[in-house]
């Protein structure tokens, strides 16, 4: 049991095709594109969605819900938005079966006279209502989210990382002003930032997008980016300041303060269930899942170790003790004391799990007076007393929360470089990609002409980027900051 | 302001439309017979998807995701299944727009070989994953919900009531013995019960379907049944027992404990965003909306009166010290402190809103010591000591809670009628409605014609409902239990 899945080395890629299966997290569907989320992938998910769900009411948003399916003439009323989403959109087109000598076929009398896009993205059905919600500047700010699926149409899928149906939340926030809405976008991107650092203890890079990179529709595109442990990096949310092009769209107007007409400036940000891959991808190692304690649907495991009956009583009265106090201290807490399995098939079921602490109690344990504590970050085992142990796994769990965030910034700082030419530039995303730190020249020609020779492109402009003045790695001309070059999921 | 709603006697269905969108729980969406639900609505399904997940979770069950589409062809393989859910489907047949000289049109070159159902339930998606996860008794029972949109095409819909796409939670559980599947379909049926009673406080029959009533591929269906304000039954969730039906379409087996192999026993149960519909029919008067507290996203408004900024001071003060301990004491408050809208504004609105209590507090009431306290329930006012207000304010929501269930409970027994013969039946039917407890003969050859003639349907045949002779009122054949006929929604 200890080699399950295929190591990093020997095939990254299926090394996470692994991990997410066998741990339990998701499952191929019989529907081309669209993956199962199984019940612990999804514990994960719903833990997500709470800290995520508080953190938008504490700053003021409500959650709502809109229509699954747009009407196709919604999607053409913003230029680049349909020209964004189009080709790779669901579409509904009938809306009976009926029975035929063939078996059950589409009944081609109930063809609708409009067609209906399943959702890819909701800005034009929002804004299509908001237009009956807002009239004045009393009506804003507009601060509302919804949680989702969506349906964007993908040739190559990878569980969580690229589906055709996903889970998500996507906020539509509708302002007086310009600078509230940028001031929004700025405020949901700090959250996003918050909260992979905090909870899912992955550093990011908070930077806007390049022209080519940008949401189909906004003015620009905030996004925090992180850094796998193949060097490729992955977008983990993204916030618009999409100024007016919307309330243009579906002619959204308020009457400001002093009685004049204008219209609505908007936002929208959106995380998804690609967080779930970022989380397996950013810690996960060579025997499986390392869940941060924060996220971890079970904190601890306790194993049970007997072969007498009166053996596992006494250390049943152990345990149930540890649980109560485990519980007053809100640490989550699982007990496998479930005849069906070897306590060797339980440590390596649960180590594959990424469950953080894991707690053997044995018949020697008893007489010694001591527990065996096993982190998963690390892979140590200690005996440390009963006497005590509740706070000493409590400091245990925050500190593995720490330690797998301390860990992953080493390795994404010392996978992010300073390059000054084109060939060094190359050799180094060929031999082991991460983060390119590069001077560019601001154009769309250039980012495109890389990424074709090279497959890298602009991950972001860094917020906080120290302005310097270089030279274009490809085209030479002169540049003021550097931006970030990757490979990236 | 004080009549913003037409009245249930003048307009029952116009007044629920107005309830529904005037106090702000959904709107009338782009896409027709679907619904946006808005914030405030949304508040209140939020409140009842966390009593209810927290009651799935402690029997046991977890939460997990499964696809959106359904291939066409899963369909047919429960043969009652598609009967029943065929002509109602919405299909997908593209998944492509391409740009032409007419605008956006679906790309016809990117037709789908086999179309996809918009699912409108789960269980044929949910047992073909089944398949892969159940091989022996150990994988059993599988007790999973899945929280999720569903679509069915409907011809005449309603806000909340009966709409194209809207929200539900669905069990799906599997066992390996068919009285573990029963005793799991009759334990959720309790807990939609229990749900109904004390959260919505509203009284509703447990009962089991009639086969023309019963779900497409289910052996029995179960049922709360509730009654409306307007003399029409209401169901409010259904627990089903499947039997082997989707196990044997699926071909579900697994070893039991002798090693032997057999087909896996089903349920599935679900209640839906129609809850909220039946939430505004049970309560709500011609002032509008009327809540119970447990639900209400608000239960306490507190509406300043005030002239001059030294006055609006003092009240502040003294509201300040009333939420600290309303938060103590987990009252969800709101303070309506802003200057944009009047006192009487905010009382008509909230009235509307149906948010349980409100107290207004002016400069009189300083002086006095007392607080103005409404509720919403009996529309009554008092004068209360601020002094102890807090406790007054808690039983004073425990009372409201209790008096709705109490009022609902009356006017369902005084609309709850023995009949013995079938003219008496249909002018009951037509001229009052309720729910009409009489004798039927079992077949579905009467009910259909009783349906036909009346428009009633058998509701459920009541679980604790007495044994008593009796004959059918429309065929006079015998019968041994009265069922329940109403007109439904």
């Amino acid at each position: 049991m200890s080699k399950a899945i295929v190591s990093r080395e020997q095939d990254y890629s299926q090394w996470y095709n692994e991990i997410v299966i066998k741990a339990g997290l998701a499952d191929y569907s019989a529907v081309k594109g669209c993956m199962v989320i199984k019940p612990y992938g999804y514990a994960i998910w719903e833990r997500m969605q709470r800290v995520l769900d508080d953190m938008f009411k504490e700053t003021g948003h409500s959650n709502a819900y809109f229509p699954l399916f747009i009407p196709k003439s919604f999607f053409s009323k913003e230029a680049s938005h349909v020209e964004g989403f189009a080709k790779e959109c669901a579409v509904v087109t009938h809306y009976r079966l009926k029975n035929s000598p063939e078996g059950i076929v589409v009944d081609e009398t109930a063809k609708l006279e409009e067609e209906l896009i399943v959702r890819p993205t909701s800005e034009t059905i929002i804004w299509n209502t908001y237009k009956g919600w807002i009239q004045s500047y009393r009506d804003l700010p507009l601060l509302i989210n919804q949680w989702a699926n969506v349906v964007r149409w993908e040739m190559r899928t990878r569980l969580f990382l690229r589906t055709t149906e996903f889970l998500w939340q996507e906020g539509h926030t509708a302002h007086s002003t310009a600078e509230e809405a940028v001031a929004e976008t700025v405020q949901m991107l700090n959250i996003y930032a918050k909260f992979a650092e905090e909870w899912m203890s992955m550093p990011v890079i908070k930077g806007v997008k390049s022209a080519n990179e940008r949401f189909a529709g906004a003015v620009d595109t905030y996004c925090i980016e992180s850094l796998m442990q193949d060097g490729k990096a992955l977008q983990a949310g993204t916030s618009h300041f999409l100024g007016q092009n919307f309330a243009k769209a579906f002619d959204v107007k308020f009457l400001n303060k002093e009685g004049k007409s204008d219209f609505v400036w908007a936002t929208s940000w959106g995380v998804s269930t690609r967080l779930m891959g970022a989380l397996v991808m950013t810690h996960s190692d060579d025997e499986g899942l390392v869940l941060p304690p924060m996220l971890a649907p079970h904190q601890v495991v306790i194993v049970p170790i007997y072969r007498e009956e009166e053996q596992y009583k006494k250390i049943n009265e152990v345990v149930d003790k540890l649980k109560k106090e485990f519980i007053t201290e809100n640490i989550r807490t699982l007990y496998l004391d479930d005849d069906n399995h070897s306590p060797g098939w339980k440590f390596a079921e649960y180590e594959l799990k990424g469950v953080p602490v894991r707690l053997a109690i044995g018949p020697k344990d008893l007489e010694k007076g001591t527990v065996e504590v096993y982190r998963r970050d690390t892979r140590q085992k200690q005996f440390i007393p009963i006497d005590g142990i509740t706070n000493y796994v409590k400091n245990l769990l925050q500190e593995i929360q720490k330690n797998l965030y301390d860990k992953a910034l080493v390795f994404r700082n010392a996978n992010t470089v300073k390059v000054d030419d084109y060939s060094s530039f190359k050799e180094i995303l060929d031999k082991k990609g991460g983060l390119l730190l590069a001077h560019w020249d601001g154009t769309s020609e250039t980012e495109e002409k890389i990424k074709e020779e090279t497959k890298a492109t602009i991950r972001c402009i860094p917020l906080n980027g120290e302005q310097e003045e270089g030279k274009c790695i490809y085209s030479g001309k002169s540049s003021k900051q550097r931006v970030i070059f990757a490979k990236a999921y």
